[in-house]
């Protein structure tokens, strides 16, 4: 379409978007999906006339899948064991929000944390009488999980939406936008997800498993169209939107978040180093360059609370700004 | 080494084996694994004189990762559940054997398969009283998993060794293959895992994390040496070894199971397709190839009870013949 005729033009992104979309395999359960969000929305927004609720956020948290293979047998993944997201998502129902949990399988899950690996065989034990029971050490950090994450579920604040691959996660981040539209200034995205920058399309995908006879593998990986772009620009015009940048590289990160934070207009931009990050993180906003540290005068505190402080701060101010 | 003065010359393929561990990352805790295998081994070792045990198996599960970074954020993985290793294990102590359990971090444990996804959450519940109890419909499913789990692990039959990389996995299956030696013909190896055919050499991966900024990406990754080689003829010459081919593509599956075979001079491989390796799998043997089928009469029967009884026959007979 030609701007000049009044119409918005398509971009270059617009269109390699479009086709990231179009040739993804559809998404198993679309229907089922949408329709809890659209309950978790409306149960979560303010009845006509009686002032807003604090809001909801959308938490992204795990690694995504890029399928080398369409039958997937090889695929290649990003590191995240989610434990900033799950961390998150606690503080943010603390301080009054509702949360929707979009996280990669078998990555931590709110409230668990403390939990060992292998949580169900460590943490219990069958008795004498072969009754099952909690070992000792354990019982306070079982209770606390399964009596807060009972709660938050049930109480309608914590809504949990599984994904594994970069399509599925993709095409759920665009249903979750669709359902958060009408919350304006209301909605905030907390993107901690560690989303693939390179992908193979699924149409020039091998349909087979890649056979290892003949001599090294070449690979060609195209990038993943920037999507933080598009949410901005076209799926959530209105919500406050965080995004997160991990460098192994101290030296190039700050300057990597600020770039991040200004193509794709974000609010603020957490700058993690892969060494540091449950120490420390910094925020990097239009005009600041915030250091986030955990209180190191007690043994289990986590920077996520400071750092989840210092955001719902913001997103107050914002949408006091945003109401005007 | 020259082979007309009696030293054993070294074959290209030593040459690629020794130069892949000499430049893995070293194993972390290398010393605590070693210890464990020893007791181990030495507690299911039948004492001198008192005739033998049926045996040990090691049985790997689930899929190695190949890092494509060294401070590893992103890695190629291989799809596997590990349902297969689990279950196996389960079938082999109940048929009398030790089982080392050399396991993918995160994937299926012996004894819990029926259980749910986020099977802590899932499975329990806080009554009103603040107690933890086990929600009704998997009560027996979570008696079983503990009370089965820690008669294994506590009787000295199941010992599990986590892995993540494809460098800890050969680690660690070297490690396995010195501390069973002494058991000749008793040693048992059942390869599950879906180990990786192709890495990048630790010493030529990037040392950061491959930025996105500029186009496509290109990845050339070598083939793993074929270490199946090297545990039949250098580290467990007198041992039993199952190894396993699973493809998408039936049309060829057969005759690269009969290609491993004689490659690899593996006593059977278990041939299995992707959609339908929970139903059957085909067992090729040197002058055999036997279809193996759940029993479809019970809806909760497994693939692997006949699989094992399979081979736990096959096996006694070999050790038989060896004895003589």
């Amino acid at each position: 379409m030609d701007s000049r005729n009044g119409s918005v033009s398509e971009t270059p992104l617009d269109a390699e978007i479009g086709s990231f979309f179009d040739s993804a395999p559809p998404l198993k359960d679309c229907d089922g999906i949408a329709k809890k969000l659209k309950d978790f929305i409306e149960f979560n927004s303010p009845p006509p006339g009686k002032g807003s609720p604090t809001g909801v956020v959308c938490v992204t948290s795990g690694g995504t899948t890029v399928p080398l293979e369409q039958c997937c047998v090889r695929y290649i993944d990003n590191f995240s064991s989610g434990h900033r997201g799950a961390t998150s998502t606690e503080y943010f129902i603390k301080a009054g929000y509702a949360v929707i949990f979009l996280y990669r399988r078998g990555t931590f899950q709110p409230y668990c944390r403390s939990l060992p690996e292998d949580s169900l065989l460590e943490c219990f034990e069958c008795s004498d009488d072969s009754a099952i029971q909690v070992r000792q050490p354990y019982a306070e950090a079982v209770k606390r999980a399964i009596s807060d994450h009972h709660a938050a579920v049930a109480g309608g604040h914590l809504l949990k939406i599984p994904f594994t691959t970069i399509f599925e996660y993709l095409q759920i981040l665009r249903s979750i936008a669709m359902s958060m539209r009408d919350l304006g200034s209301h909605a905030v995205y907390y993107l901690a997800a560690a989303v693939s920058d390179f992908y193979v399309p699924w149409k020039s995908m091998a349909e087979h498993k890649i056979q290892s006879a003949s001599g090294p593998l070449d690979m060609r990986l195209v990038q993943v169209p920037k999507m933080l772009s598009a949410l901005k620009k076209a799926w959530a015009p209105m919500a406050f939107c965080i995004s997160f940048k991990l460098e192994t590289d101290s030296k190039i990160l700050l300057e990597k978040a600020e770039m991040a934070l200004k193509k794709y207009r974000m609010h603020m931009v957490v700058a993690n180093e892969l060494s540091t990050r449950k120490e420390e993180v910094t925020v990097v906003t239009g005009n600041e360059k915030i250091l986030v540290c955990r209180d190191k005068t007690q043994s289990d505190s986590d920077v996520e609370e400071p750092l989840i402080e210092l955001i719902v701060g913001r997103h107050s101010a914002y949408v006091k700004d945003s109401d005007l």
